[in-house]
This record gives structure tokens, sequence and C-alpha cells, in this order.
């Protein structure tokens, strides 16, 4: 594809539809927005998407490829977004199933700033999976919020991340939060002499996000949690260039990009994407939780943010989402200790935090050695 | 509701499922994320989903109603986001389908700046849908798209903005592209006496947003085209507060909301949250375009934009997407003259820009009077 970015789509096709000509229209709909008819050869040749194969997989699917010019994207995430599924996304039966990433746009958009190297490096932590859990629920003071952060990084817990539902709400506001909770890291890390980090959820208001992320790196936190899909993916990258935190991001919102038929597979958002716009470490939804990705699609996103891709970094793969305690050697023993084992409600429910944190532990340092 | 935010879904049930039980669990998902056991009677009475109502509508299907206590949001639109369709965007079979919003919250979000009276101020036009179109395609010099942007104003044509693919792509650079077609729609604006805007499409990276805002503005730009989905919905907000240019909002990348047993409707989306975030104009999929919204989806987009919500001002709708110049005057007669009319591809069909426009102008013209 010669530095072209190559899109796969599946595609569920109407009556009557053909893939060839449903694809040469994406290749149009995502880039000049105007008919063939109407455009110059020179100007739908060098910018329009191009069809690259078709392969009709059934009677009314198809799978086909396009390459487009970097021409039609520049250098510039949310154009990228636009192109992959801006217009598109308005359209039913297109589901992008792969992408190729051409060296040019990779570098530009950067990836990762610390990537897994970069946290096991500000976290102590080698030879062994990390573990994470979350601060909630909504609703405690600050003071308790920080108590539970206490305990668990005395427990052992390398990154307590608030919940992502956790703003700027009344009952724990964003500034006494921030302070209460990196005091009780940092006191804990005294004691216990190891290097837990707490990571406040600064997905803000678009107006406030610098403020967040200025006071969040005056607090000594090293790390942030973000929902990309809350607040524009491109944040990802302002944080990485203009802060230099550790970026755990959070798939808030992203899951109706992943139904059936249509969206974008999970992988290419939670993997490439994320990845790409510099996202240290990603959570997702794991298999046999609460929620409803498959163990194949979980392996894949995995693969994703671990993989080469260009100079990148590799980013760490956080599974979450109703994680027991009970089978976290299992899902390490599954993953590979380049994972991030992100485990709250079940911690909860150990009753005593400091107690509970240290027992996982235990586990995942059985495992690593 | 005393006060609270009203959501409905419509659920899908598994087999096995109930949906007071399904329901109870939307309401812990989307604030507490822990299990009703390990909450005190205080915590899940004020922060957790309240169940206000449940309907069984068919053997696997039901309407629920839940509120939700502002306690859970704060006045933060990236919160109120991640509370509406955050974490259940990751569960199958629930739907969104309608919003009953607080005075408080309606009020602290603000809505648009500008609205439909603020926008028939700064184009002039009173008594007669408005007319816009798009400068396209990508691929274009800035000098290329600036004579087509002088034409179409020239023509009549009251708001001309970017397509919204147009970024900072070699071919013609956001500046010079402002300053090109800015230069273009005032020329034309001292030869007609009209008023025709120009406004630049400002989706952007986040390091480079505010730079572009401010070019805009000091460009002479009275407002801009801006993707919400692509770049977070809430710098709308940060538009209308901090640079007071009038916002026509697009719908890139929000479809895959759009899904028939899951999501969230599309009066919500580019009706409500655009509405509420400060959109002035909203462009939406028109029925019987190259896209796929029914006209009764159309029509409640509309009625969601322009009906009264608080002290909201009346967002302007722009049925787009394929609109054809032949059928101009039936949509306007559908649709009354609060309506932004925006077609691109078919106005590019006509050849002759200006005639075209003049031509399409004379047909809301006479409609309007």
């Amino acid at each position: 594809m010669d530095g072209r970015l190559g899109v796969h789509y599946a595609l569920n096709l109407a009556a009557g539809e053909d893939a060839a000509g449903k694809a040469a229209l994406i290749g149009l709909e995502q880039t000049v927005e105007l008919p063939r008819s109407l455009l110059t050869a020179e100007l739908a040749e060098r910018f329009a998407g191009r069809v690259e194969a078709v392969q009709q997989t059934g009677p009314r699917r198809a799978r086909v490829v396009l390459s487009y010019s970097l021409d039609a994207i520049g250098a510039d995430l949310p154009q990228c977004l636009n192109l992959l599924f801006g217009n598109i996304s308005l359209k039913p039966g297109i589901r992008v199933v792969d992408l190729e990433w051409p060296a040019a746009l990779v570098t530009a958009l950067g990836g990762p700033g610390h990537g897994i190297a970069g946290l096991r490096r500000l976290t102590g932590v080698s030879g062994r999976a990390l573990l994470c859990t979350a601060l909630k629920p909504m609703g405690l003071s600050a003071t308790e919020l920080a108590s539970c952060c206490e305990a668990f990084a005395r427990g052992g817990i390398d990154i307590i991340k608030d919940d992502h539902g956790l703003a700027d709400q009344p009952a724990a506001p964003f500034a006494e939060r921030l302070a209460r909770c990196q005091e009780a890291v940092t006191r804990a890390n005294a004691a216990t002499g190891r290097h837990s980090q707490y990571f406040p959820n600064v997905t803000a208001p678009a107006a406030l996000l610098a403020q967040r992320l200025a006071a969040a790196r005056e607090a000594g936190c090293l790390g942030v949690l973000i929902s990309p899909w809350l607040v524009g993916l491109d944040t990802l990258r302002l944080i990485r260039d203009q802060y230099g935190l550790a970026i755990l991001a959070h798939p808030a919102l992203t899951g109706s990009l992943f139904g059936r038929g249509a969206g974008m597979a999970p992988q290419l958002v939670l993997g490439d994407l994320f990845r790409l716009a510099g996202a240290d470490a990603v959570i997702y939804p794991n298999a046999g939780g609460r929620f409803d990705f498959s163990a194949a699609t979980c392996a894949r996103i995995n693969d994703h943010l671990r993989r080469p891709l260009g100079t990148l970094r590799p980013s760490l793969p956080a599974p979450a989402g109703g994680m027991d305690v009970a089978r976290a050697g299992q899902w390490v023993r599954r993953y590979g200790p380049d994972t991030l084992l992100l485990i709250g409600g079940s911690l909860y429910a150990q009753g005593d935090l400091q107690r509970g944190a240290a027992a996982l532990r235990a586990v995942v340092e059985g495992l690593g050695s």
C-alpha cells in the first residue's frame, strides 16, 4: 500500500447492493464527499479511498479493503478518526475489522509516552503482573476514599485509580480528593518502601482539563485516569506531550462501536487507536465478567496493545469489569506478566481492603518468579 | 422526579433476565459501580440510580425508567455523558429512549449561545428558511475553495461551511483556507449587501484547538463548524463560553450510537445533548438522502432542537446528507422556516455554483414570504 492507510471492512449488503459499489462509495464518503462524476480524475485518484480488494464472503456479505492517502488526513488524529468512521457510522452494515497503519502516521501520532516498561519503572514492578484497583463508591468523602487508597497501597496494589465516575461531585471534589489520596499513597509508600501510585480521574469539562492535569502533576501524581471517548481521543496526546503523565485509559462510551453488524472491532479502538493516541495502559471489560467481551476479543486487544507497531512502545492491557480475586491467578497465567489486573468490587467484597490486597499481591508474586 | 435526571431505557432481555433486576443493575453500574450488598443504605439511596418504573413490553422486552441524583453528576457534561451511557455502552440490549432533564442541570449546561434568533441576526435572514452549503472536495487548494465560497455567497447561501473532512491537510492548510475563504465571503457581501457567513471547520487536535478558534475569531468569522464526537462534546461549551462564536455541529462518529437494539435515540444525542452543550445549529442526515434516518427520526430531532427546554435557546436543525436542490421546497414546507437546509453535492452538480445557489435561494424566498 506504499505509505497509505489500509482499512478492512466487513459489509452487510442490502438487496441489490454490490460489494464493489459499496466499497467505492465508502472511499468517496470518507474523503471527498462528492459523487465520482463531480470529481476530476486527479482528485479522485489522489484523495478518494482506493478499493484494493473485494471478496464476497456470503450471499449478502463481503470483505473489502480500501487504502487512503495520508494527504486526506494530515498528521491529525481527529481527522484520522473521521476518515475511519465519521460519516459511515451513520450508514448501516459497515464494520471496520482491520487496519494497516503506515509508518509515517504511526510516527506522527506517537503512541505511549511511557508504555509497559515505563509503568514498570514508576511502580518499581518487574517480573510479575501489575495490580490495579479503583477508589469507590461515588458518594464517599475525599477522606474516606483516601483511607481506601492507603489500605490498598499498604496491601500492595501498584496503581490505585479513581473510579471513572468520580469527577468533581460535591461528595468528594476533585481538588480535595487529589490532595487526600496522593497524601495517603505517599504515606503508605513511606511505610512499605514500595512505589504504589495514585492515578486521579482527570476526565473533565474542556475548560477545566488543563487545570486538573496541572494540579495532578503538582500534587506529585505520576499518572492519571481518563475516558477518551468522553473528552476526545486526542486529549491523550495532549496529556502525553504537555504534561508527561502516564495515562490509564478507560473505555466508557466506546461500547456502541462494538455492535456485531456495524462499528469497529474492539481491538482497533481499545487496541490500536488508544495506543496510538498515547495510552500507556488500557482498561477493557474482561471475558467472564459483567460485560460482554469474548475471550478471543480480549486476546486480540492484548495483542494489539503489545505487538510491534512501528517504533511505538507497547501498552499494558488492563482487563477489568467484574474480575474476581479468586480467579486472578488464572488470568495472569492466561494473559502473561505484561498485564495490569484491575480488580475492584471483588476486593471490596473482602471487607478488609489491606488484607484483601495483600492476598491478591501474594497470588501474582507467586506466579511471577 | 423532584430535580433528578430521568432516563428511560428500552431493554432487550436475555433468557432468564428480569426487567426490574436489569434496571437495578443499570442504576448501580452507572454510578457507584459496586453491588448493592457492598453499599450502605445511605449511599445506595443517595447515589445509585433509582428505579422509578418497570413495564414489560414483550416476552423479552421492557421499558424502564430510572432517576439519578445530580449529586452523581455535578454540573459536568463529560460525567453526565458517562452516567447516561458510559459503562452500559459495553453491555448488550440497553437503549436510552428518552430523557427528562432537571432545570438545574439544563441551566448549568447552558445550551446555545446564539440559537435560532442569533443565527438569524448574524446572517440577516428573517421570515424564511436559511441555506447552508459545504466547501469541497478535499484536495482543492485554499484558493479554489475560496472561489467556491465566493460563488456561493454571491448566489445567496447564508452559511458556507468547510466540509467536515477539511482539517489541516497539505492541499489547503487551515490558516490559509481560513484567510482566503473569509476574504472571499467578505468580498461577496460587499458586492451583494448581504451577510453570508463562512464557518471554518475547527475540529482539531486538542493541542491546536484554542489556536484555531482564536484564528477564526481574529479573521472575522462569526461561527465555526465542529464535530463534537471527534473532539469531545464539552468542547462546544468551551467555544461558546470562551470565544462567543456560533456553533454548527456535525454528527460524524455519532452513528454507532443509533443501532436498533442498543445505544441512544438520535434525538437525544443530536437533539438534547448537542443543544445542551451549546450547538446553535445541528447537522443530521435527512430522510431520503444517502443515510439511514427515517422521516419520524428527523421530525423528532427537529422537535428536540426547537422545543422549550428550561431557559435554553432553540437550536436550528440542519437536515443534510444528499439533499436535492429539486426537493428543497418540499423540505422547507415540511420542516418549516426555522430550518437550515444544508445542500452540498446537489449544488455542485449544477455546475455554475453561483447560479445554482441563486436558484435555490429563490425557492426558499418564494416559500418564506
